[in-house]
């Protein structure tokens, strides 16, 4: 693997999967491969779950990390071409890439969306810079439009849990009280696309996501239908596509419930943490026995370990 | 040992001193007792010693360190329980804790009190909170309540330089501009109480400490009187108990001074850092010889160093 | 070595900067020199590039690496002596340093200048205060007025570049937005100085840098005639040192581009990053096969090497 910035760039889903379940079993399998060389970690944005598991990750595999929060620890970076830059930011994207990559084999890099420049969001523009500029294997820890790691870590879940061959999937959107990016909910509907489930999309009108991510996806606007006999509902918020980055509903009885978790197949449970609790989901739904959502934090590790562990075979 | 919260988790202070002093001496004698475990350092306040020994003592372990600043690196986290999350507050503390665990083998969290909720604070809700939602054996980095890697190194500071059997040990209430919490001041006196010492606690009026911590100490008002023949004399501010995080009084008059400390048996002066110069102490005795603070320092590494030895240990 | 704040630490450039060399060619070769000790860097300001390749540098010699970034994850530091310390600054530069020495072997610090208080800048009152109560071997990750690191992998570029026994090598001043130290422009001058190159400053009237620094070399106020026949081009912008910090001039003429670039002799660009495009410097000639930018950035790796593996030879 050369990169790892979406589902596109993984060959067999399934394969990927099952490497991931043999390094679960055996974290120190390929203690030695990283040895030697070095993983730089760029934030551009905050992270908790994303920060530590794919340091633990990198940590099994005899890696070296260096670790670096841009705008706190460095100052804000220009991204745009041809700008005279006296203005806010103090260095461009062009030299902190071919820097990093002076330092670094592999580069993992986090950088949300603007929610406003559309274009400029779906071109991933960020990160596609960061991997032309530096010329390195670069992976994502999320980018402006998806969440490659973590569709991994929640595709492995749904791999351990489900109970026959092609499991109901429904993903729902639940409210916020911010404007979210579309990343986790794109990238899910894309690898859960590239697996044997039925995936089903719930959330209110207006909210249709890219359709080049949910291709081949039903779309249900009346949430209570679409969680008939669901396997697993995947709660997520996000913003709208068109208006770009609008908020269209707060409509709390979107909150995924009990009650409404009644109407799934003894469903379980899932999202990709952080969640708001009593506004995404109720209390007792993220409580309760069909809650995944620490095996799904769990799965980030080998997630990440797994796609580390075949840059790192690439490069040698 | 299972959790390291407060004095009441060490069952003979004695031996654990004893211990540290062991590996004072021979840092590398458990080198790889931690080898391939995680210790997870989260911080909700700043911390440089904590910070700085603690990553030592787990080097010296061979235990791999994950950092985390939570509210820089993360979010603001809510630690209500059964609320709306429609406010600031992006993560709820149960999940917050039930993520590192699943990266962590032991944990350390520092966490200050919000010096407006003294039931919440003295309860040590948020403490509990991590130890019973993550699951895993937990350090305190200081507490609302309790600083009890401090004490321990203080303890140990004590026992190195003490002159005879029961030296006179005063914890000294000094000038502050800024509210600060009673934490040092609780732990300080509820682990010299468990030692072969006589301890004399003096401070402004209004100033008691809550008296679960202080229960053998005798409390004295007339600072000059409280000095008198004392071996040590350990300078701290804090806010009062009642009403709860008030300034009762700036007094310039009790910040610590040689003309006092003549008072003293050549006492040593002590202070966990950092300590405002000339507020609190003057340069003349922080800068004399018979002034304690890095030494306290480096017991710092050695506390949190036994700690993380016994935690390992019972982990096996 | 004992200390690196400056070149006047060092006997001979030109040896050190042959060994740098080797450890490029080799940087195992000491993987073990320094196993068991630690080094502490300590920001007080941002950095990208000497914090990562200094980490790197010290992960080749196998020391182990404390970070800290002062300001952010400690609280405001007091440097000032005999002051009340009754304002924002929590604590002195003493206890801070004296910490850092109990749990370091080797000490990296980053603190730029005020640009107000001109002499207690130019007198390093910080990193001498830090070298003094630490007591510890300390390296300069660019001062008030010098950066060391940053000057010895420009003096590697140059003589891994240069066509001829003594090139022609040209400081000139650039435009910025923003008053920034003299630190880059002084300590280049100084080091170039101690190497077999010829040295021209063009600045506009007024930027005369402290001639401490600048004693040798040539003072050219027209840019174009500085430019003729140069080697290499060193771009840079620093703030008057008289009046101390003012912004005399934003004058855009002074932009260095390709135009400027076909006065030289097929001359190297270089500056030390970050860098501000169309600012200081053109798109047409940082992006050009002349410049010389990323090559910088790696020789930071080695020049922090050779000064670690120095400071540890001394040592042992």
């Amino acid at each position: 693997m050369q990169q790892f910035l979406s589902v596109n760039d993984v060959a067999d889903v399934s394969q990927l999967v099952e490497e991931a379940f043999l390094l679960k079993q055996n974290p120190w399998s390929h203690a030695h491969l990283g040895q030697g060389k070095t993983l730089g970690l760029v934030f551009f944005n905050p992270s908790l779950r994303t920060r530590l598991s794919t340091q633990k990750a990198a940590w099994h595999l005899g890696l070296h990390t260096l670790m670096m929060n841009i705008n706190q620890e460095g100052w804000a970076i220009e991204t745009r071409d041809g700008v005279v830059m006296d203005q806010a930011a103090g260095e461009h994207i062009k030299e902190a890439a071919g820097v990093f990559a002076q330092y670094c084999d592999l580069l993992g890099v986090r950088c949300f969306p603007s929610l406003v420049d559309r274009e400029a969001d779906y071109n991933e523009t960020v990160m596609k810079k960061i991997a032309l500029y530096s010329g390195r294997p670069l992976i994502s820890l999320e980018s402006a439009t998806v969440h490659p790691l973590q569709s991994l870590a929640d595709v492995m879940t749904i791999m351990e849990k489900r109970r026959r061959a092609r499991p109901k999937v429904v993903l729902t959107w639940a409210p916020q009280v911010k404007a979210l990016p579309q990343a986790v909910a794109n990238s899910f509907a894309q690898w859960v696309l590239r697996t044997d489930c039925e995936l089903v999309i719930t959330h209110p009108p207006g909210y249709e996501l890219n359709p080049s991510f949910t291709q081949g996806a039903r779309i249900e606007h009346d949430q209570d239908r679409a969680f008939e006999g669901a396997d697993f509902v995947y709660a997520k918020n996000w913003s709208a596509y068109e208006p770009y980055g609008a908020i269209l509903s707060e409509d709390r009885s979107w909150t995924v419930s009990e009650e409404k978790m009644r109407r799934t197949r003894d469903g379980y449970f899932m999202h990709c943490l952080p969640v708001r609790r009593n506004l995404k989901v109720t209390d007792e739904v993220l409580d309760g026995p069909r809650s995944l959502v620490l095996n799904q934090a769990l799965n980030r590790v080998y997630a990440a370990q797994v796609v580390l562990k075949r840059m790192l075979e690439h490069l040698r």
